[in-house]
């Protein structure tokens, strides 16, 4: 009688973990020189909340510059170590040449050439270097050839046998937002976030968000979900995470603080008016304060509250 | 109370049916000009045997020159109608440029181009245009970057959401055979095999062996199984045929036609010996001829047979 062999040997699989779980979301909506897009605010806070709940550390941007964005890729990497599982969602305007992803700033120039928009593959072999547990990359974007650009950058990666792309769309093809007045995510977002909360292999979770999309009579024959992946274990968004390890604490320290609301404060005016002030981030780089006037004196016919004073040193869009 | 929406509707799923199953399987080792492979006849050889059971017309070809590869390609696409699943498996040299895979037939000059070598992405847009059901490529060749070739083929692909490429290595990596003595397996048939007739989603089948070979220390942090997909539907090698219509009838007889063996023949010579001859097809293109002495005279101390004489239209090496 032989011994089974191991890959056979079907016991229970060993829980994998991540270290850390980091997720950068990036939506680009108010370009300067190109058309407007809708979907990319309301996709990326409903994911942003679904993966805040699967315990990803979540920095959630709208309407990014190019430098804005080099900046936040920047930050999302130091978030990064061994084991971390990395999540990058971009919502935008976008393009692949020579199977290279560019993502495309809110300030790029038209047209617009590889040096004005970030490569993905860039950011992934970056991701590498940091031996990430995980690198998943949700490229919510068209997939058009850019003809004025004929670069072709050489990013060769290592086999880290890690590695999961979930495309909007095929190659050569765009991705749609549908056309409808208030709030609505795009088509990816639409049926991606049925499904991210299970418990499942991520690959087979795409695989799934696939099959939904392919049942979606608006887009048929003209969007179709692509996955590329060479993940190798069967790791999952909803893995637990490690205790941490020093370098790690410092790196959530890090995210926390930049995350801290300021505390509720309430204001006392002379005439007697008191108005309080409240906070809310729905993504990282907006946040909003809202005015509600709780004590009017009795002899004031009229009284309005309204944000107008910030020092000089914020980057402020009172919008 | 509303209606369960059609996406939640778990009902039973419908069978996805064929209309028929056709897989061409190339396999390259002797290089002219280029290093020896061993792996890929064993592959060719088992593959054909698994698609076979699996009710896949199947032509399997060794050794072929660049306009034997085209000949066969043409021969494929003929097989194939609307609904047809067509999966092509290639082991050989190969390359991969700007998302491009390139077959490299035995006689390609060193260093080859593209121009010496077949793009698989142009045998999809073939596929494509003959509304196949689905299409599997299965490539079991390197991908490094081929920087003797500069061009840029352009195949804009349709959305048909049908698309598996299973590759044996990431991008920019290369592909493993095991050295070891007799015959034996490339890494990603040997993982692959183990999992083919497994009644799941092609994706889902192909993710399993990607588990599977990830544990496979010869080759970690060198070979993995990448995976890209845009396969809508649950489509599975196993789906039955379809009964065939007429179109389908005449392209099967075709195959059928190309793949009969002659009946066995006994020689009978003067001298009251008695030969055999019989005939084995391992693969499409090697017909393998054995001859057993059946009757010896008795008075004859030495009878030997050999097979000598071909008809001069016979493309034959007798190896």
């Amino acid at each position: 009688i032989s011994a089974p062999s191991g890959l056979f040997l079907n016991s229970a699989p060993e829980q994998l973990c991540a270290t850390n779980k980091v997720a950068l979301l990036i939506g680009n909506l108010s370009y300067q020189n190109h058309p407007q897009l809708k979907a990319p605010m309301v996709d990326v806070y409903d994911l942003s909340n679904l993966l805040q709940q699967l315990n990803f550390k979540v920095v959630s941007l709208l309407d990014l510059t190019e430098s804005e964005m080099r900046n936040a890729v920047d930050e999302f990497l130091l978030l990064l170590h061994k084991g971390v599982y990395g999540l990058l969602y971009y919502a935008g305007h976008g393009y692949e040449n020579y199977g290279n992803s560019f993502m495309v700033p809110v300030d790029a120039p038209n047209p617009y050439r590889s040096a004005n928009c970030l490569c993905v593959q860039s950011i992934l072999k970056l991701m590498q270097e940091k031996e990430t547990g995980l690198n998943v990359f949700l490229l919510d974007m068209c997939r058009k050839r850019n003809f004025h650009d004929d670069s072709a950058p050489n990013n060769v990666l290592r086999v880290t046998a890690n590695i999961v792309f979930g495309y909007a769309t095929c190659q050569d093809a765009e991705a749609f937002e549908l056309s409808s007045t208030g709030f609505t995510n795009g088509v990816f977002v639409k049926f991606l976030k049925k499904r991210l909360m299970e418990d499942e292999k991520i690959t087979v979770l795409l695989d799934r968000v696939a099959e939904d999309m392919g049942q979606f009579d608006a887009t048929k024959g003209k969007q179709a979900l692509e996955i590329r992946s060479s993940l190798a274990e069967r790791r999952a968004l909803t893995d637990p995470i490690l205790p941490g390890d020093s370098a790690d604490l410092a790196h959530s320290r890090q995210w926390a603080k930049a995350h801290e609301l300021p505390e509720t404060m309430s204001l006392h005016f002379d005439c007697g008016a008191q108005i309080k002030l409240g906070f809310a981030a729905e993504f990282s780089n907006v946040l909003v304060i809202y005015t509600h006037i709780i004590k009017k004196p009795e002899d004031m016919s009229f009284c309005q509250a309204h944000v107008t004073d910030f020092s000089l040193d914020l980057d402020v869009d009172p919008k």
